[in-house]
């Protein structure tokens, strides 16, 4: 299998008209709402998901077109693998971003905590599901250091 | 934007060599190893992944070629849409699972908390940050009635 075929399932809608404007976690710019929009094939797909608080998003960062095997995250200056960090510039250019349901109208989807540019397409939605998804015990490598006690340290909008 | 193309990292090798065979969530049954081979390319990627302790494997359903706009999840007998479920016959035949890392070894990446079946093409590997993936407050729909006093049901291992 050398190749796979995707296509968007629909396209995500925010605010966010640039990277620079983006927190890197949309956790840590709450009350910004947006919305998925699916095609009309997939909106029974939807059923049920409202009964969630969040899902995960998983999408296709179309503003990257390159990849950065070892890369600086934001937050630091220290360079570190593709896999170690979040950056778009990786391999198949997947991303990811847990978001909190806000609700769903037929075949939008609209939520907050939303750390994603206007127009990006949409590959899939999961259930967030704490019983799979919450871990206990976790280290988080680099970042650590930067959420002391777990507070979020001010370098977190992309400049 | 209508295709998008695809291409494995590597390969996800385990001890699962049917379906029938693995725990709905990896975390179920935390004693299996298993590891992603990443081609020679990618190796660099993974410098300061061994400092964190869990990851998010992403990577191709290959052995679903159908979709299940609304489907049974193994623990019930009521249909959800395929967003409220994990099923993997769904659009993109996306997967994604939260291991528990062991170690690092030049391209190989050692894992625990495995529910992934042998020869499974790797799309991209995350960091699981703390700050980013765990959320409190979490309602998780359908699964909560399953899951009392957050105790793993009986019914974990498909059949």
């Amino acid at each position: 299998m050398n190749k796979i075929t995707m296509h968007p399932i629909g396209y995500i809608y925010s605010s966010y008209k640039d990277t620079k404007e983006i927190p890197i976690q949309g956790r840590f710019k709450e009350n910004i709402e947006a919305y998925a929009e699916l095609k009309k094939e997939y909106e029974k797909g939807l059923k049920d998901l409202d009964k969630f608080s969040h899902c995960i998003l998983i999408y296709y960062f179309h503003k990257s077109n390159k990849l950065t095997i070892k890369g600086k995250p934001y937050l630091e200056d220290k360079k570190h693998g593709i896999f170690a960090i979040r950056s778009p510039h990786r391999p198949n250019h997947i991303g990811i971003s847990i978001v909190k349901i806000q609700r769903i109208e037929k075949n939008k989807l609209y939520f907050t905590e939303v750390d994603i540019i206007n127009k990006t397409p949409l590959l899939d939605i999961k259930p967030y599901v704490k019983y799979f998804d919450n871990r206990k015990n976790v280290i988080s490598g680099w970042l650590d250091k930067h959420f002391k006690n777990g507070k979020i340290p001010n370098k977190t909008i992309i400049k």
